[in-house]
C-alpha cells in the first residue's frame, strides 16, 4: 500500500504541476464549474423551472457537451448543435405529419424507413472531409435529434412542445456557454495557434543552432555544456516535426473565432500552416543533419577547424533569423532587420560555397609544393561528412528562406 | 444556379467514389442505420416499451453517440459510458442523500457545492495525459450524469427509478451497438493501424526508389516517365511524414479492442508506432535527399555517371528490402529473405563508401600523370552534390536498419 499511496501521490503531483505550468487550465476548470452551476439555477428557482419543466436536462446536458477548451471549439459546437437539432427538428415534424396521415399501420414502418435513410446518410457525411472538418459534431446531433423526436411522436401527443423545449433549452445551455467561454479570460484557438508556431519557429532555431555548435565546438570544453538542458534544445525540432495535428485542429477552430486581440477578421489561418509545414520542412532536415553528425564516418578535427568558423557562422546567421522572424510574427509587424539577416545569411551561406570550392586547390597546392607531403593530404572520404554537413547547411538556408517568404506573406 | 448544379453534382461525385474506394464506408453507414432501427423497436413494441418507458430515449441516445466507425472506439466509449455513469450515479446519490438530511435550506446550496467541485475536478482530469488519453469521454459523461441526476433530485421524488432507468437503457444502448459493430463486418483498429504502417512502409520505399532512380537516370529518356504517376509515387514519404496522428488515435484505439484476425489479445501496438516512428525519420532523410537534388549545385553527368550504378544498387537494395519488411508484417512471420536483403544492402553501402574512398586517388592520378589534364580534373564543388547524396544514403541504410530491427522486435 504504501508503494501505491507513492504513485497516488506521484500522479497527483504530476497533475498539479500540470495547473501550475498553465494556469488557464485551472481557470478553465472554474468556468466549467460556473457554467454547469448557473445552468442548475433552472432547477432551484421556481419560475424558471416552471418555464422549461423536466427538459431543463437539456439544457445541463448541453452545457456539459458544448463547453470546450478554446472559444473557438465552443462556438463550433455551438453553431453546430444549433443547426443540427433545428434542421433535424423540422424534418422529423414532416415525417412525423406524413406518418400520421398513413395510419397507424404505416406510422411505424415510415417512421423507421426515414430514421434508416437518414441516419445512414448523414453518418456518410462525417466521412467526407470538408464536412468532416466543419459539421461533424452537427451530423450527429442531427441524427440524434431526429431519432429522439420522431421515435417520440410515436408516444407522445405534444411533440410540438417537446421539440420547442429541447431547442429553447439547447438555446438557453448554448448561450450561457457562449457567454462564460467569452467573458472569463477566454482561450482562443486563434492565439494558441499563433503562439505554438511562434514557439516552434525559436525550437526551431535553438536546435539549428546547438546542433552545429555542438558539431564545430565539440573539441573545446562542450562536454560540461553538454548538459539535459542543451540537450533538450537540441531536440527541440522533434516536437516541430510531430505538431501537424495539433496545428491542424487549431487552425479549424480558429476559422469560427470572431476578432479577438490582435486579430481581425477573417485572419488568414492557412498562412499559419503554410509557416508551419515550410518550417517542418526544415526540421526534417535538421533531423538528417543530426544524423549525418551522429554518423559513423567522423570527419578528423583538423578538418572541422578549416570548416568551423564559416559552418558556425551559418547556423548562427539561420537561427538569429528565425528567430526574428518568430519576432516578426509575435509583433505581427515587419521588422527591418529581417532583410538585413536574409542578406547576412545568403552572404555566409555563400562564403561557406566559396570556401568548398577551394578545397581541390587545397589538396592540390600540398601536391605540388611537396611529394613528400602525400601523407598529410586530405582524402576525400576524410572531407565526406564535413562536405555533407555544409551542403546540408545549405539547403537548410534555403528552407529557411521559404520560412521567410512565408512569414512575410503572413505579414502582408 | 447551373454553375450552382455544376459544383453540386461534383460534391455529390465526390462523395460517392469515397465510399467506392472504401465500401466499408457504406458498410458502416448501413451499420448504423441498422442499431438506431433496431433501438427504436423500444418505442413500437409496448412491452419493451411498457419496461423503460420515456427513458428509452436514452438507449437511441446511446446508439448515436457511441456507435464509431472502428470496433475499438466503439468499445471505448461504451466502457467509458457505462463507468461514468454508475460512478456518477452512486455519487449523486451519496450528495443527495446528505443534502436531503441537510434541510431544505442547504440543499440547493450542497448540491450546487458539489457539482461545481466536482465538475471542475473531472474537467482537469481530462488535463491529464494518461487519463485524456483513455477516459476523456467518461470524464464528459462522469460529469453530465452526475449534473443532471443530483440535480433531478431537487425535483423529481423517485430518483432511484430514473437512476436505475438511465443506466439500464444505456446497457441496452451499449450492448446493441457492441452486438452490431462486431458481428457485422466490423473495422479494427488494430487491423487499421497494421493496414497504415505496412502501407506507409510501402509508400517509403517507393519514394525512395523512385527518387534515386529519378535523379541517377534522368540524362536518360525518364522524361516520359516522369508523369503524375511516379510524382505521386515520389512524394509518398509525405504522407508518411503527416501520418502520425492517425497513428496514435489507432493505436490508442486499438487497446480496447479483443482478440481478432491475425491478433491475439494484447498485441503489441506500442511496436508499431516504434516502426512507424523509425519510418519518419527514414522519410525525413528522404525530405533532405529531395532538397538536395533540387538544389541548385547541381553535378555533372559525367560524375554522376561514375556513381550511378552503385547508388541505384543501394537505392534498390534499401527499397526492397523495406518491402520485404512490409511483407513480413503483412504476413506476421520472420521471412527467411530479410537477412540476406540486410546483408545485400549492408554491401552494396559498404561498395559505395569504398567508391567514395577512391575518390581522391582519381584526382591525384590525373594529377600526377599529366600536368595538362588539370583543367579535367574533378574539382570538389562538382562532386558536391553527388558526395552529399550518397552520404544521405548511407544515413538512410542505417535507418532502415533500424527499422528491419523494430520490425523483428515487432514478429518476436
Amino acid at each position: 500500500t504504501a508503494k501505491l499511496a507513492m504513485k497516488l501521490y506521484i500522479f497527483v503531483k504530476k497533475a498539479w504541476e500540470l495547473g501550475v505550468n498553465d494556469p488557464r487550465k485551472f481557470i478553465h476548470c472554474l468556468k466549467v464549474g460556473i457554467a454547469l452551476t448557473a445552468v442548475s439555477l433552472f432547477y432551484y428557482m421556481k419560475p424558471l423551472y416552471d418555464g422549461v419543466g423536466g427538459n431543463a436536462m437539456w439544457a445541463v446536458m448541453t452545457v456539459v457537451v458544448v463547453f470546450e477548451h478554446t472559444a473557438g471549439a465552443t462556438i463550433y459546437k455551438t453553431i453546430n448543435r444549433i443547426c443540427g437539432t433545428s434542421l433535424a427538428g423540422f424534418l422529423a415534424f414532416g415525417v412525423h405529419w406524413v406518418a400520421s396521415k398513413a395510419g397507424d399501420e404505416f406510422e411505424p414502418i415510415i417512421v423507421g424507413v426515414s430514421i434508416f435513410l437518414l441516419a445512414s446518410a448523414a453518418t456518410f457525411s462525417r466521412f467526407i472531409p470538408t464536412i468532416k472538418a466543419r459539421f461533424d459534431y452537427g451530423a450527429m446531433i442531427f441524427i440524434l435529434t431526429f431519432s429522439v423526436i420522431s421515435i417520440s411522436g410515436y408516444r407522445i401527443d405534444k411533440l410540438m412542445d417537446m421539440a420547442q423545449q429541447r431547442i429553447s433549452t439547447i438555446l438557453i445551455g448554448t448561450c450561457l456557454c457562449i457567454i462564460v467561454s467569452l467573458t472569463i479570460c477566454p482561450i482562443w484557438a486563434g492565439q494558441e495557434l499563433h503562439v505554438l508556431v511562434t514557439g516552434n519557429l525559436d525550437k526551431v532555431a535553438n536546435s539549428l543552432q546547438g546542433c552545429v555548435d555542438q558539431y564545430f565546438s565539440h573539441s573545446e570544453a562542450s562536454a560540461e555544456v553538454n548538459d539535459e538542458e542543451s540537450n533538450k534544445k537540441l531536440l527541440g525540432y522533434k516536437c516541430v516535426l510531430s505538431s501537424k495535428g495539433t496545428e491542424d485542429v487549431m487552425a479549424n477552430l480558429a476559422r469560427w473565432e470572431p476578432a479577438h486581440g490582435h486579430f481581425n477578421f477573417r485572419h488568414p489561418w492557412k498562412q499559419y500552416l503554410k509557416v508551419a509545414a515550410s518550417m517542418r520542412s526544415c526540421a526534417s532536415c535538421i533531423d538528417a543533419l543530426i544524423g549525418c553528425i551522429n554518423s559513423e564516418n567522423k570527419a578528423p578535427d583538423h578538418i572541422k577547424k578549416n570548416m568551423s568558423s564559416i559552418s558556425l557562422k551559418v547556423g548562427a546567421n539561420c537561427a538569429s533569423l528565425i528567430k526574428e522572424l518568430a519576432i516578426t510574427m509575435r509583433n505581427m509587424k515587419k521588422s527591418s532587420k529581417v532583410d538585413i539577416l536574409i542578406m547576412e545569411m545568403n552572404n555566409s551561406a555563400q562564403e561557406l560555397q566559396h570556401l568548398l570550392k577551394s578545397y581541390p586547390n587545397l589538396v592540390n597546392a600540398q601536391d605540388i609544393e611537396t611529394e613528400v607531403a602525400a601523407e598529410i593530404e586530405i582524402s576525400l572520404v576524410e572531407i565526406i561528412q564535413v562536405v555533407t554537413i555544409a551542403s546540408l547547411l545549405i539547403e537548410i538556408v534555403a528552407r529557411v528562406k521559404c520560412i521567410g517568404r512565408c512569414v512575410e506573406e503572413l505579414s502582408d
